[in-house]
């Protein structure tokens, strides 16, 4: 039985991160409202949620400024001029990708910019891309974590290399990321107590980002939670890219720190989400996520099955079967 | 760390249970087509699927025969009619509800009818009830499940004397219902190590039959594959009351057993289940579904609420709280 058995009770520790504007951000460009920003903020401290992505902090090089809305590349200015005020029952955090941003420009100080987190996304192939990223922004004054995405499709003993040199680095947390949506809740376990290996000898928290390929992402939120991650990340209404992510509304129906308020959650969810999701902005469970998930596949094919309005299923699975 | 955590191997005495006709018939009063049903048998055949459950065998005095469809009853002669000659390769299923059937009526020696197996549902406060049925399914021939319902709602104690009374019984199954989709994993596992205790003992199998109001039906249904369950519930494409159920294209991409086959599911997904739905029958999870789960309450103001097509969600909520 998992420590969190005694379902009555919570594990302070527990931090809970909403990245509907990041991993959301994926699906429609970026293209938020100010008022549809601002209003997920006052939400989010209302339900006791612990840190808001707001973005990614991404390369003008590299992405077009003019193709994708200002979440993509978070100026501080963008983000004070939307957020106001910062309250500090929340922290904001933006990602950086490996070889997509210009961190040593781009990310300020601490001190002068409203981000608290700067959340450094990797596959386990750059990982000395990653730690000279971490150590940039820890000298910046900021908190950080590492995001090994891909996970399902590393090798363990590459994990374990990955784990020990990032266990070396002042990164303060590390992420197991399911971007393909692959892992059972029995993997979760295993890839999570190899996290713990390390991460507990080395003082480092332990962080979690599921996908919703095979209804799992839920799930294996609540698995990891089980075996000693702390950091949950979770998007209203499951916001992410092809079927989205762990549903903010389900994580907060399980934690039972009295903090965490569901109400204005589901209220956000009415008001934001739905006539979002009405609009036209496509993410959510389906049957080509689930073909994807389980042949560990990365979903960009299904991505583009859906964009294109396909429902030939069985001619999609025909296609993706014969890729591998 | 789990039995099951080899993943790359199986267990040969997990039985699926295909549910679709019988808890989808639930959504549509089982008004399915014949083509549909013979179909459904083929595909089932062909996925590798070990039993199907047909419907129901409920009263016809209690219900009128004009106003569902016949797999509402099961009549004998309309099963042979649709399913035409039986593949000895899937055993056929129908369940009889307490108090809802006329069991010595209407169920006929197993000799002369197309089903195999009479699945008992019961509450767990109309045991004696349940365990008469039981009695007469097993005279008459059939291989016997029992499903108690609600689970959720029963105190510990409770279910521990209806284990006892029902191992005592020549019962072969005993079921794990989940029916408001209100359990976590955990407690799944919990409540999967109690009968245990009595089935491992009296040597009865277990089975679960899971909702997805908290997107868990999927992965509540393989963990109780991991506590020792073999009998395991599925619908196409989730197909059942309210959110619906475990999916038969879940589990199929989970279970390692060669004899199970994917591709012939996603071919009767596109070519019925999709064509189903978008003729307007209405069952999968969404918001309303999710707040009775969490709330461990029955779905009928949630099927309700569907129904009416509302989309005030956070009126909803209001008026389910104030309920307790």
């Amino acid at each position: 039985m998992k420590e969190l058995s005694s379902l009555l009770g919570y594990r302070k520790e527990i931090k809970v991160v909403d990245a509907t504007l990041r991993d959301g951000g994926l699906v429609n460009d970026f293209h938020f409202e100010d008022d549809f920003v601002k209003s997920l903020y006052m939400t989010n401290i209302r339900a006791g949620v612990d840190y808001m992505e707001v973005g990614y902090k991404a390369s003008k090089e590299i992405f077009d400024p003019k193709k994708f809305g200002k979440w993509k590349f978070c100026n501080d200015e963008d983000i004070r001029k939307v957020i106001g005020d910062k309250n500090p029952a929340i922290k904001l955090a933006a990602m950086a990708d490996v070889g997509r941003c210009d961190y040593k420009h781009d990310i300020k100080d601490r001190k002068s910019s409203p981000l608290d987190v700067i959340r450094v996304a990797t596959y386990i192939n750059t990982i000395p891309a990653a730690i000279d990223m971490i150590e940039d922004a820890k000298k910046k004054g900021y908190e950080v974590t590492c995001n090994i995405m891909a996970i399902s499709n590393a090798q363990e003993g590459d994990i374990k290399v990955a784990l020990e040199m990032l266990c070396q680095s002042p990164v303060d947390v590390i992420y197991i990321v399911d971007s393909f949506g692959a892992l059972f809740p029995e993997q979760i376990q295993r890839i999570a107590h190899l996290y713990s290996e390390y991460c507990t000898k080395y003082n480092k928290e332990m962080g979690i980002h599921t996908h919703n390929n095979q209804q799992l992402a839920f799930a294996n939120s609540i698995e990891a939670i089980g075996d000693g991650v702390n950091w949950v990340d979770a998007t209203y209404a499951g916001m992410g890219r092809g079927p989205g992510n762990c549903s903010m509304e389900n994580l907060l129906g399980f934690l039972r720190n009295p903090k965490y308020n569901l109400f204005p959650v589901i209220q956000f969810i009415e008001n934001y989400m739905i006539p979002l999701k009405e609009s036209g902005t496509m993410w959510g469970y389906d049957l080509q996520y689930l073909m994807t998930g389980i042949l560990n596949q990365h979903p960009r094919t299904a991505i583009e099955f859906t964009k294109q309005k396909r429902k030939d299923y069985i001619e999609f699975y025909r296609e993706i079967m014969a890729q591998d």
